[in-house]
């Protein structure tokens, strides 16, 4: 298969992580036989510093023509506390996520057995762990209209929806619990804002040409509680895009390290590939940086272009390294491997 | 000193929890020497069915009227899967809370060592945890104005904050780091909304009133995996109203019993004090349900008005049963003492 592969590095560790995603796409084309070929392109903080737009349009237009994205991660402290900044990283991938029409964010997420005892959890709680959510990620408070008055006293985000936003990422989230353990959770606050109330009529009535899946609901606070308590109770997880950023950062901590998740954002003609973590600029070129969460990104690359082996491949190589212990010092305090090195061994193992 | 007390017990397991905190609070009156008197009034669910509102005019004056609200809980699930139910059991106390200017909602969040076992984290993460959130409760996107159009195809949540809003609970939370170990953490997300950037702003000013507080920021996706990962980083934490929401319900997971948290909501004249967890309508009228929220929402409002040996009288009271394990099933799945006796126990101990 021929597959073109925008790269977007980004700030921070991206550039680093993602080096190795594409070291371990180069040792999947070698050994099955494909071709992919790969295109970087700016964005984020740097995009910012060079061309003063954190998504040029050059990016765009190579992510647009190409038939998908591996994004490493944005976003720089110096515009963090800067409440005033006009330009953001943020903006960009924000814009890159409208434009592509990405509208559907899935983030595994799972408790390694290797890895268990690294959670903050205990293990009884988190053993068997296996969810997936879906997040919406186009619509909601993060592209409703904002509003500042003139004196800079009132501010405003709205929050809207419309039945077509939740129809089409709700099939996809039936579709996945099909193909899963058979139970879907909608996550929402129905009994406080309209919003929620739309999501849960129109996935309710959806719910019905999925008789097969168990739909149950869950509100926000309530989700945050169980997400915790009792982890391994939810399969596919459905929500809306600010309850989605909030709650999937919350299940990262599950696994164990956060350096291990991974995420596709797909839409009806484009996909993106990337790590959750985000640029951890602390860490920036000091090959520390754990780069299974995005070499665990490329595989989920492949999967979504049916490469279906291709990606075991990989999974078992990520496994094969956690089980030897060839990770990051996130993972183990006395390592001697950084981010080069496991990317190696992945990447050989392959 | 003399208090009117108004008791809405509300739904569920409310009316059980809330017999044990006004039991505990006469035990305080007889040794301490004051005069509580206690008056009930309809609120949530059980408002609807008798009177058709979940907040009737009587209840809200007598709250206006009297010093102080002693709240159980409410909500029924009859009304949670009926997104077109008109009239709900939240919508009473979205309402009192609005009209009584209640704020400021304080929830502390403690791992009691007694109890630090049944905590879904190990033990060394939460070791020492002893945070206070500091969540707006009468603003934001769950007052804002929402919209449905009218073929219910498109539905509107509007979040909204003013400078007044943000100054007044930001001092309040201030002043509490300032007694405490002083550290302020804002959480919001103002990466990506314009009230978070208005939140960031306002805080930010005001935090150079209080020079020895220090200030801190985090994106509320990165608060919710800090709380988890290592929640003994944080003194008081200042969030608006749905971020506040979902990061409290999600930090009660902490002390290992949510049926231990109390919280306060106080504006500048009312003051109500309610235990954290629900209705929990499967409880209801078996006597299993844990008082201690509720008995230790009763020290919270002695405390709020200065009667802190009083309060602590309650607490240590609390600590006593945590001890002999005089606790409800929650805590100890043997356990033989239910709602009642845990109430009896703690009371006579004072
Ligand atoms: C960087 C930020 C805008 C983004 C989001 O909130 O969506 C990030 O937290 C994420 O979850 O991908
Ligand atoms: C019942 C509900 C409206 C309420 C809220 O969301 O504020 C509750 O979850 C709480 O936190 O007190």
């Amino acid at each position: 298969m021929k597959l073109n592969i925008a790269v977007l590095a980004g700030d921070g560790i991206g550039p680093e992580v993602t080096a190795q995603a594409i070291k371990t796409l180069n040792a999947v084309a070698e050994v099955y036989h494909h071709t992919f070929t790969f295109k970087e392109a700016l964005a984020g903080a740097i995009a910012i510093d060079e061309t003063g737009d954190p998504l040029p349009q050059e990016t765009l237009d190579l992510c647009l023509e190409y038939d998908a994205v591996l994004f490493g991660a944005i976003g720089d402290p110096k515009y963090d506390n800067d409440p005033s900044a006009k330009v953001r990283p943020e903006q960009g991938l924000l814009k890159l996520r409208k434009s592509l029409g990405l509208y559907t964010n899935i983030r595994p997420i799972k408790a390694y057995p290797t890895l268990i005892d690294k959670s903050p959890l205990k293990r009884d709680r988190i053993e068997g762990t296996d969810l997936t959510i879906y997040r919406e990620l186009t619509g909601g408070i993060y592209f409703g209209e904002k509003k500042l008055n003139k004196e800079g006293t009132i501010a405003s985000d709205l929050c809207e929806y419309s039945e077509k936003e939740i129809e089409r990422i709700a099939h996809l989230a039936f579709k996945a619990a099909r193909s899963r353990k058979k139970k879907l959770t909608l996550v929402d606050k129905a009994n406080v804002l309209e919003t929620s109330r739309l999501w849960r009529k129109i996935v309710t009535n959806i719910g019905k040409s999925y008789e097969d899946v168990e739909l149950d609901y869950l509100f926000v606070d309530n989700a945050a509680m169980q997400l915790i308590l009792n982890p391994s109770q939810f399969d596919v997880i459905l929500t809306e895009n600010m309850f989605g950023d909030i709650i999937s950062d919350e299940g990262s901590v599950i696994g164990g390290s956060i350096g291990l998740l991974a995420s596709a954002s797909v839409g009806d003609e484009n996909a993106m590939f990337e790590p959750i973590h985000g640029s951890f600029p602390q860490a920036k070129g000091k090959n520390i940086a754990n780069p299974v969460a995005s070499i665990l990104s490329a595989a989920m690359l492949l999967e979504h272009f049916g490469l279906n082996e291709e990606a075991k491949a990989i999974n078992k190589a990520v496994d094969k390294s956690l089980e030897l212990n060839i990770v990051t010092t996130d993972l183990n305090p006395d390592s001697q491997y950084g981010t080069e090195q496991v990317g190696d061994f992945i990447a050989d193992y392959i």
